[in-house]
């Protein structure tokens, strides 16, 4: 797999881990998470290396189909993004002693919970 | 249906509603969302009464299993309640001029992201 897409599937395992089968995260794990290759996972797992490579296909799908429905990780990178700007505006606030930046944290806070 | 579960089971749609089939999702927001019947249901569907209530049964399983396992309702209460909090401080902060409060606003920003 390339790095890019390792990374962004152990993002979405990450959120939506949960909602695959005992076995289907065990072979997950090791691939992502323990970098075992198809042909160890196969071995371990006592099938065929393509029924590993089609049970890792399945789960990627599923949880690209999560992410469409529920938007987890999305709404996750809006959230860090405002926290992000909250604790800007915070510093700046603390530093400068300007208080005209409080309301805008305020905002910044309603417009969490419209996200999450 | 009790209030208090009709209501739960309302916001655990909002969260879960797009992991059910279309199917489920129209008979669900026909009994909690359009206040119909079991019969009128029924009658609608063209299935017998019990087989809506089965469905319902179903969906209210499914529904409290994405929750058990995601936890979607419990962390938007937890994120409400901090940025309920980063707002009351912010408050203060802006009428009283006082600035150690600032820091806190950090803190409590941070604590969001652990959460979702």
């Amino acid at each position: 797999m390339q790095l890019e897409k390792i990374v962004k599937q152990g993002i979405l395992y990450d959120f939506y881990g949960e909602l695959l089968t005992k076995h289907q995260r065990e072979v997950y794990e090791d691939l992502v998470l323990n970098d075992m290759s198809l042909a160890e996972i196969a071995e371990e797992q006592g099938v065929t290396r393509q029924a590993v490579h089609d049970l890792l296909r399945r789960c990627d799908k599923l949880l690209e189909g999560y992410e469409e429905k529920l938007g987890l990780y999305e709404k996750f990178r809006r959230t860090r993004e405002l926290t992000g700007e909250i604790r800007e505006m915070a510093e700046k606030c603390r530093r400068s002693g300007d208080l005209s930046l409080v309301p805008k944290i305020e905002e910044l806070s309603e417009k969490i919970l419209d996200i999450v």
